[in-house]
């Protein structure tokens, strides 16, 4: 398969703590990696699609070992850009029936904040692509970094390929001066896919109102060049029971997936990239109905294992879709 | 906040066989620390309030691990005699489905049972307080440990301190020559606030009766000056899987707190103590229902992670009483 | 207790990627051990039963390591024939949530596919033996091992000994020339119990029925010598969640045990020779009723500990029959 | 080889501090298993000999995996009583460069103490018996302890049997009135072999000297059924770096080994156990010289591993003893 | 004993790689806690004293783990200042054999090098106080962190309180404008113990000279105040092998101790500051000569185990200057 | 660096005893890759040069596994075949002192062994090469083994490249009918570097000689094309402590490296394909002398971690080399 994917976007490091322990009293971490766009190239990696990443890591031991990361998970690094700095981290406390999983961040003043556009290789990196993904996490870390999703934007559209945005809104973010929409509405203006609910359309289009349907209808009148918005639905119980469900609303029809109950959660992480990257793959290659469908189980697949990427194959998540394989033991 | 709690009580070591083993196969355990009263006193002081514990440890390298397993969770050791003897163990084999948690007791002759009530300066460890609470495990040790409750009883008083006692009652132990009959009304003739159960109320108190409101009006004749009961009701469907409820008698009113139905199970020892806890803080700090809602929600939390104690903040269990962080991912 | 039962058959090395990884990514492995006539083996040493398991394991450090896994469990390697070969073994991916649990296999050209019937000395293995079992798995390794069952099974009847085969049908092995139906009827002429689903039944003495019941009165029309029929009946409705009921077909009548439902399952490898265990035990000692009710509930009890074998105690199977353990903490 | 040596003594759980930390901040322990005698056994049956170990065990699951480690070092668990009671332990810190290794005892009040020489079935235990080993440590801890070692020295005169005695002192106990010159005596009285340096001798026998050959002299005036005498000689320069020589004083002759120079010591506990069943496998089948240079190299390989318990064959004594595997990777 | 130290410095959160793996390959951290100063204090409350540490943390889960750090090893956190911001971090990756340590630092912009000297309540900190101690690396991090410990310092003298500065220089720090040159001088001025090597002196105060002794003796002459001069010098033949020694100019005397040979070194982070802990012990109780055994003996025994700090009680330190524990095993 | 390195052979799966234990007693495994060629390949990718394995996998999980091992450590799979079968294995339980290290090996009918040179697209592999290596380990396994072997060999001459065998020859090998003094020289005819011991010469190329300098003469007569000869001198004092020397021969001169003494060594697994690997980095960019002490450096450092591979870079070597860094704490 020679379908291309590019993904801009930083990687943390994410240290984790074991066996259901507070943060404030462990004595080890495990230690895995993630950023929402790689998760997503990682993911599209294992569906056996190629995938580059552009990104920038420190020049020491900690950039080596997110480098070995990217290339043990079939992602190219030719969009890996090494210089002076720091990885951002962060911290996991894994919850547990009625506890909250809890995240401490320390993201701030790393390698990343600081790639300058002019530091990345586009033509390389471009060269074949058929679709570049971002999210709405990169152009609240910096000015540089919001310059560079910009750039990235109209590098791919230059080349005809399409495009994606997750445009989550994290509030914690968005400290160095700018707010959401100052600057999301204007990459929206390149973006052919748009994921987000109802919360990160108000904050980064402004778009208020209560029914998701209506919203992507009012998006898409101020952006009629986009071609299909979605979202997952998480209705959370506990930390380890969740039910999921992925919507798509396209060239004017609502596409429901199939509801999906999970219980025992392993690792809830990433479940949005693994959607993401499944919604890609599906844009690619299937027909609206199947794309959700695909889309959402492997987002369910990614729940059960740990880290922040998906780990699953295309094969893996059409077993699902198909529900031959669920609790089997396959031999 | 200046509230000051006391407790009184063995302190044993946990082994625990990890990962599902059973334990007569077992080549390592985890290691951790835990005693009905410091249970509460451990709780509290992660609540923010000021905990000391009165106990006996032993003068050796293990007596130095539970000392710091004390001081590491805010509890003051100012009650801690340290003397010759040994260290009470209980190992533990973690059920899972439908296979029983089983506890091994290797609790005779330890270092706490000869406490000697002589041993405690009682002005130092009550200066300030607020609270003391003792359990029914105490006095059915060793005569020696049963004095010790009385005599703490009796300085708690002296200063006006509010008294509780959770009267629960171990059959395995009771081996010194007195029954529970014989201990237990003279200490409950000293306690403010009773937590039992049915068969806890027969056994220490005589009170004969299929209905708990019922048992507690007959405790309440024939002690006056009880201010209030409790107990949880706990409905244990498999080990992993649970519901429980709180219920308080005051002022001849019941209190029924919400019901939890707790999946999962990460760790049920010492459920009862964060219940306790929670108990104490509410009937320090809150109204009624608010009380049976706080204490319930904190031994629900407790449940979720490993050790006996309960590790959850004041408003950890704030959250969880209000609703608002199940399932949630706080960032 | 002084019944004895001998089985025979393979003993495989399990390499199980803990902690919810994938095998791709692995850098450990846990080590346990497990065959399916040796589960059973072990678990009846378990029930306080004398057990001997004929097998052939390699001359080396591997094979030591298997000698002794059977010695510490109980079972008699009296039947053990150590010889040049390697051992054979399986990897395990647990499962979890949605995702099945995978086993990849490297059994092939292992010692035990070399046994020879020669070697095993039958008047020691037998001796005062009340039961001899094998499965469907033997037979289909290797022209030597069907031999070797085979001989087994003359070996037993020659002295009076009941017999039974769960004649599980494989379809990866039966590469050494031979099919089912060229073999099995051979073995099930010489076999009291039979125990098998509906595929079995059709891949090994060529039954096509729907339904089971049927089968059975097919079966023992062509084997009129057969005592009892029996299997469990699972639904799976994940990794982690499954349903199981036990049946028997006996004397012309039905019995159908109570269906446990299990969530949050340990290790279901293992799960059916753990209830042919059961299905031995209470065939020897217990009535009909009670002997699906015990087999199946051994059958839950394997489920909540890792690796192939059951360790429950008779004890623990009763206490979990009379519903009186689940649930409880055991002190 | 159908040698059978019979062992008696208290087997002991010991739990070690991982990975060089303190004992008053650990969070877990390794579990292994040992006592003087039962090591001793263990070593013997590790060399192709049959092990008989006597001992009491108590009736809880820790009882079962002391009794299962005996099994599974090939130790016949005939001689084990069961009864109610507590396991001994103890706890091992396990030092480093000039840190030296420290325990912390607490096997005070265990089931093994309270065995009645009445228990043990001295016919079954001592059936084709050539070897009785005991030490000193087993007189030490009680009345019934001193008991049962006396009788059993008896049992073993009766049929003739060869008698060792590591006649080691432990100042720590003797706790239960009598001292070792009231009890040792006696025991040296019926033993053939006796193994203790030149503070044991004094302690338990009364004789007073500075050389070591003397000792014996005087004590074989004294004793003169004694056949043999032995010690190890350890010059220890930190924990970690440790030179050990054997001698034996035989038929009025001294027999001395070569020295080894051990560096990166992994586990000295149990070397003179590995010592001892070195010894006895020698005086068994060897000449004098080849006696204490196959014990004493047993002695080393035992450094080599983690536990009490020796598990070098007797192939690899014999290897080391020839200096040809020293350094070697042996494929 | 009731001697006071207070000491003054930044905690950073240290994670190193297990198991002799290559940070660039790991999968997991071991998480301890270190910082020069503390490292002190820490030791000084093993060793009976009374110690306050003052820092700042941040408002998270971090810095609680941290303050639970301090507390458990003894030292009071009444100078712990809680505010927003990051903890520094350091990686370790540990060598083996001639593969050297590496450290990965992550310090820079962190809560502490925001510490202003207006948030520490000096007088709460001093009360009772017999000694201050600063390092060269507080003032290299901020022009905060240099005007706090310049602060500190007047505070002390102020309160007639003994002063010593471990002038050690970091060529990697010192980023924000300032020189050491610019700053120490300053601090040796309030300093009455200085340890330094010669490198040390030579870029704090700028002393250029080969000879230490001669060394000394200028800086002497220009600060005439200063009572004592310290250093260790340590041989390093490889990562696990080290010779180490420790001098001491006083009075216009040197003293030298013994010279210690250290193999398989566990762990020499922190070695310095264990020293540093045996020199104020010993400056504050001891004669000279034995000052400067306790303090190598201190430091020796630090590399003995994991972490930055010295777990050694005083007695230890003691029985390692006797000679009489080396390659013991204390029962 | 542009210089590129193609390596042939088999990559086994290495099933580590962790912790010290014997392989018989283990409950899991360490879990790491390698095969010697492969260990070429690897260290060199380290060192910056381009690396390409050629070998042939299993289909399955355990295939993908190793597949990710080489990207990981930077070699192109670009020689990679996928097929049917199984993935050979070793099991290593690590000496310890005079304890050896002891390998079982797994490894007959493996994927590799049926590796057809059909199947290899040499005009990839070899595009851009500048040199080849092979290992007189993958002759030995199989007929195909030694075609492809040839074949390889052939198809480097073709393009002018530079050639090198490790002429290792191992007993327990060369099983399918063939002996090495059948296959070796027609090897041998076609490389230009030979690595080799006296007994290698003597099994591979049947040149008998007490002196290794006379035996490469001897060879480098008969075969003239030969550009250098080389080899390590291991003296084994313990499983622990090794010295370790390289000797060239090359263009009729003796070069001979410094001299290593290795104390404490981690795993010696691969130490002579880490010398390999720096003698082809030497021989492609240093003069003589410097070869051969840059290759032994290399080796040393592989001593130093674990598994088979050597992850030092070009720069710690030389930094061994230099002497600069050994001991130090490199911040």
């Amino acid at each position: 398969m020679s379908q291309k994917v590019v993904t801009l976007g930083e990687v943390l490091m994410r240290l984790t703590v074991p066996n259901n322990k507070r943060l404030f009293q462990t004595v080890n971490f495990d230690v895995t990696f993630g950023g929402s766009e790689a998760n997503v190239g990682v993911s599209l990696a294992h569906f056996g699609l190629k995938a580059t990443h552009i990104t920038a890591l420190p020049h020491n031991d900690l950039g080596e070992r997110v480098s070995r990361f990217l290339k043990l998970n079939g992602v190219s690094n030719k969009g890996v850009v090494r210089k002076e700095g720091r990885l951002g981290i962060y911290y996991l406390e894994s919850g547990a029936m009625q506890r909250p999983s809890r995240i401490v961040y320390d993201r701030f003043d790393t390698t990343f904040g600081d790639l300058d556009e002019s530091e990345v290789n586009w033509d390389v990196v471009f060269k074949g692509a058929d679709w570049f993904h971002y999210s709405g996490i990169t152009p609240a870390i910096s000015q540089k970094a919001a310059d560079v999703t910009l750039r990235a934007l109209k590098e791919a559209r230059k080349r005809g390929i399409t495009t994606s945005g997750d445009i989550n809104y994290r509030r914690n973010l968005w400290q160095y001066g700018k707010q959401p929409l100052d600057v999301m509405p204007g990459l929206v203006e390149l973006t052919d896919v748009v994921v987000g609910g109802r919360v990160d359309l108000e904050n980064c289009l402004g778009i208020v109102n209560e029914d998701w349907e209506t919203n992507c209808k009012m998006v898409q009148e101020k952006y009629p060049h986009i071609k299909a918005f979605s979202k997952t639905i998480r209705n959370a119980m506990s930390a380890s029971r969740n039910e999921l469900t992925a919507v798509m609303y396209k060239d004017g029809k609502m596409y429901t997936s199939k509801t999906y109950e999970m219980k025992n959660i392993v690792d809830r992480i990433g479940g949005g990239d693994a959607f993401m990257a499944g919604l890609i793959y599906g844009l690619l290659n299937l027909e609206e109905q199947q794309t959700v469908e695909f889309a959402i189980a492997a987002s369910v697949l990614k729940h059960s294992t740990i880290g922040d990427v998906n780990l699953s194959s295309k094969e893996e998540v059409e077993e699902l879709v198909s529900g031959n394989s669920v609790g089997r033991l396959l031999r």
